[in-house]
């Protein structure tokens, strides 16, 4: 998607060791027009799969979720990282390693957003390692749903994300692909 | 708001000790259309200030915000509960205490997303005891921005939110308000 392609060349930070800095326009300050815009795309990738629900993991997944379920007309629930006192007890939890936060983290879905037959779109941020992602792939499984497509806003090829999704054998799309980003610099895949 | 009324009625539930669990349309899962709707209405109450930024908290704040932002075609800023590691070692940051949490969090924004002669509108989920919001009035404030609007989905005036703001001058709307959660009952203002 060249919009945010050109975002990323203007306003992205390359931080070393494969951390990208977006949070001028993606993460803390979110760029609400972009966001629509990648939205209105998702959109348009996946809406022959007749989701039932758009799946994301907080925070930062919030925002492209929640504007591809505008367009899609969905629901869309985020995985919590910390049980909040309004869930009930019995919970679907899994943990996936967290990259830039260095640990592992759980994720969290309440049985009553999460249900059998369901048919679940995954959005996120990032496809980096995957593991976010194969986190939530877990979740919806647990509850008897069937995940039917995968974006991300932006995938970092070089950390195999799109291999470890394979075998799922789902459509995954990302909006921007990155291949590289060794020596300062920020390498598209094409 | 009618539309966020009637869906209070339906779907939120007293969990007594002033806690209204909405987390099946307002956070963990979110109706998309719904907050679309309360985005617009937000942007609608709003479009007089002549805001340049919306500021909300991670996490539940972040799903309002963007909607109102999508109209109001503003970016959307969220403080932070934790500082990423993307984040400059320079921020502000403030305390406030957490009624859900029952302990203080930090609430933090970078200096490069919050600037001296900004007009801010402040978006948020809930109004109760006006504690958030005041600490994103603070750091607002110290960033040498200006506070310009207050809104918010839910006010619980029972908790006493809109007198703790009221010193500050300006505009405060929500889209419902419950006057009281005793019994069980969930009683709005009008």
């Amino acid at each position: 998607m060249e919009l945010l392609k050109q975002r990323i060349l203007k306003d992205g930070k390359n931080l070393g060791g494969g951390i990208l800095k977006v949070d001028s326009f993606v993460n803390h300050q979110v760029d609400s027009l972009l966001m629509d815009a990648c939205g209105k795309e998702f959109s348009q990738l996946f809406a022959h799969l007749s989701a039932t629900r758009v799946l994301t993991a907080e925070i930062s997944g919030i925002a492209p979720a929640l504007a591809t379920a505008m367009y899609l007309k969905l629901p869309v629930v985020y995985a919590r990282k910390t049980k909040p006192i309004t869930m009930p007890d019995q919970v679907y939890l899994t943990v996936a390693p967290s990259h830039t936060k260095g640990r592992m983290v759980e994720l969290i879905v309440s049985p009553e957003y999460l249900t059998k037959g369901e048919r679940v779109l995954i959005i996120d941020d990032f496809l980096a390692s995957g593991s976010t992602i194969l986190g939530l792939v877990r979740l919806a499984r647990t509850a008897g749903a069937e995940v039917v497509g995968i974006g991300a806003l932006i995938e970092k090829s070089f950390e195999g994300g799109r291999e470890a999704l394979r075998s799922l054998g789902v459509q995954v799309e990302s909006l921007v692909c990155i291949r590289s980003m060794d020596n300062g610099e920020i390498i598209f895949c094409d």
